[in-house]
């Protein structure tokens, strides 16, 4: 993100393809929306073109402030098949659900982040491990330096793909429904929203661990971080 | 899903695009499966292709035993310049982290569920109102019966796809990691899994709402739903 905070003081470039066409008001252009967007979660859709037809597929990703690390070995066999192409990757966060008075005005308060690129194929052993360093720190914080690290074979059978984070918007929907000023409000229905938000559950230990072994305490932290 | 029940007993079609080429322990091919993945939520990832680059949008939806039905106002642009494209649509539930020994080993446990297929722009207005009664119920079951439903002029206002439910495919990962009877185990570290719900939280009042107006029965259940 070096590039754009020196460049334009924090803003995305907002091309043609990124510009918000709908729901103006919720959309985003700014560098640290992207990020806090990012920073919640570690799992992304993929969307890769496969002879012209999309696919979209679940992966865990991480992110530096300029780079997208994600995991591709799905997507590797039609990125290696089309190196220049570009594809989409959307993060997305529920935060509730808004009943309106009219089914019309219902929606879904969200957070998303719709980033776009070509790909590259980290091929560099040392970018590699540091990509996963920062993918398996986004998901577990602490594990990096508790579980074994990848070793040369390992290393070789995981496909990493970089993403630079210059081409993205971020959409944003909070807040109450929207109908409490309008005819519908005389209907005198119940309207607000149900928040929603992921919830940690007590760490489960593998059957096959031996007793004796409690989970560390950055493992246990997981518990108390926030959906 | 009568057609496939009917013609091959619960199993969805097996082409080209959805035959599992990785992780095909974990490959689901029977309606069964789909319906469980489909109806565990209410937000999806619609992968378009605009201009042969896939763009991946989170928009709602319902299904029924036979039909995907979606919200399409972002994708409508492209659906109309393109009305035989094929769609890929994903939804994926989180159950957990898998915090295996080694890095390597470290994975995530989900359900997810890929839908390919050519989207119809639904224009009956019958039908188009059946679908919003099942995205609606989808999300917030009771209140297509609560709210005021769409007139017509909303609903000509709103771009509601359809897209079959024949061609899919079904992934369901869960479980411990799988180092626990290899070499790693030997190192003695914690391994299991954190698993992840969502959690809804009580509703919060419009703030607009006139005192006096409580939640009915039905939102107020919504708390104790599955995630």
């Amino acid at each position: 993100m070096d590039e754009i905070r020196s460049t334009d003081a924090g803003q995305l470039k907002v091309t043609d393809r990124t510009r918000h066409r709908r729901m103006r008001e919720n959309g985003r252009t700014d560098s640290a929306a992207l990020n806090e967007v990012l920073s919640a979660g570690f799992i992304c859709h993929l969307g890769v073109a496969v002879d012209g037809v999309p696919m979209v597929v679940p992966t865990v990703y991480g992110a530096t402030a300029e780079t997208l690390y994600l995991h591709g070995s799905v997507a590797s066999r039609s990125l290696a098949a089309d190196p220049g192409a570009t594809v989409c990757v959307t993060v997305t966060h529920v935060d509730g659900l808004v009943l309106a008075r009219s089914v019309f005005e219902h929606g879904v308060n969200y957070r998303s982040a719709m980033v776009y690129g070509v790909p590259r194929i980290v091929a560099d052993a040392q970018e590699k491990l540091e990509g996963l360093r920062v993918l398996t720190e986004q998901a577990a914080p602490g594990q990096w330096d508790y579980a074994r690290r990848p070793n040369r074979k390992e290393l070789a059978a995981t496909t990493l793909l970089a993403l630079p984070l210059d081409q993205a918007s971020v959409k944003i929907s909070a807040g109450p429904p929207e109908d409490g000023d309008g005819p519908d409000a005389a209907l005198g229905l119940w309207a607000g929203e149900i928040p929603v938000r992921l919830a940690w559950q007590p760490p489960v230990p593998d059957p096959q661990l031996p007793s004796g072994i409690e989970a560390p305490a950055h493992i246990a932290a997981l518990l108390g971080r926030a959906g």
